[in-house]
């Protein structure tokens, strides 16, 4: 299994305690976006790759970003694609993920973020949507496409919400504090603070069309 | 002029540098959200109203917020309305705002934010999108509805995102360093990175359905 973390440029201190994949396991492979590399090479960690305009890096940190890193690409500020979807579309299609698991994306630009989480609602992308999730101190966030899914606790996370990143048929919500029977919308809603009935039992989710984000988090 | 303050809950150091309003007028009033309250207690502001459910607090803290503040109200969390739906609504019916500026809606638990940032996507907070602002370090979020609108430069603010909130018809940016022509999408976009052309030509914007959101960054 090839996980690879993508390390965008939001402040450090939101990172989470330890910089692991999603599911725990130790990132094989780094990708560094704009100030994201900078911040691993601070950190000891040289990515693979590096990806931005680094337009908001200073000269000597562009040539320290540019002396260290093997795989220095740059993005064009004019192009179509942000630095986040180049460097999604880079960790699967080149480096070859199973897994990606973001860093660095709250705490910063909210643009920015919101490219990051809405990111898998592209048509494009929603291929990798079961293999992408955004990590912070307080939050994990996983991705889902129609049509049920079982969920369970993740240890250390007391709620879990959901979101849906595009317009919504028929989501449901089942063996949950918070139930929530069909409901169908062209807007977002983030139902937020849900909460699962006991440690080891899985929220059942179902919808028939659209695109939802699990947030678990934590205060 | 009243200018409403929100304070949420999100981490301190996210916070603008000054707790003014979007228009750098004073707060007149300020109400406390949850940890919000108790954040605001701390920088010796006592907020005129609390709303809550106050759970994530200590008893300690919560007898601190329920001594000190006058009007102390208390939220069900098994409620329809989210705490800052409740606050949005107390802001604008019982305390008269003419303008309303949320703080600490970052930083924190994302579930919280994507409610904030859908608040005015709500057909019941759609009349009052114009006179409400998120703002924190780094971003400053103004909210728009149909149909034509000139946004001004802001002092230090280098980057203005926009995003869809709900599907969008027709979108369009002129006077910008990157237009974009008529926009059509059941998606959400985040437009991030865009910038204004000086420091006095306004960018305009136009569209025939939906909610946009203007985000004025800076790294």
């Amino acid at each position: 299994m090839k996980h690879i973390g993508v390390m965008l440029g939001g402040p450090t201190d939101l990172w989470p305690s330890t910089l692991h994949s999603d599911n725990d396991a130790p990132i094989t492979d780094w990708l560094g976006v704009d100030r994201g590399s900078l911040r691993l090479l601070e950190k000891g960690i040289v990515p693979v790759t590096a990806i931005g305009d680094y337009d908001s890096l200073t000269p000597a940190e562009r040539r320290q970003v540019e002396h260290t890193v093997h795989d220095v690409r740059y993005a064009q500020p004019e192009k179509d694609d942000t630095d986040s979807e180049l460097a999604l579309q880079i960790a699967f299609e080149d480096l070859r993920a199973d897994e990606v698991t973001i860093f660095g994306a709250t705490g910063g630009r909210l643009d920015h973020l919101l490219v990051n989480l809405w990111l898998l609602a592209e048509p494009r992308f929603k291929e990798y949507a079961d293999h992408v999730a955004i990590v912070d101190r307080q939050n994990l966030i996983r991705f889902y496409l129609p049509q049920a899914h079982l969920l369970f606790p993740e240890t250390g996370y007391k709620y879990i919400g959901f979101v849906n990143l595009t317009p919504i048929r028929e989501f449901e919500i089942h063996n949950a504090k918070y139930p929530l029977a069909s409901f169908t919308s062209d807007y977002p809603v983030s139902w937020a603070s849900n909460e699962f009935l006991d440690d080891r039992q899985p929220i059942q989710i179902a919808f028939t069309k659209g695109v939802v984000a699990a947030i678990y988090s934590k205060d």
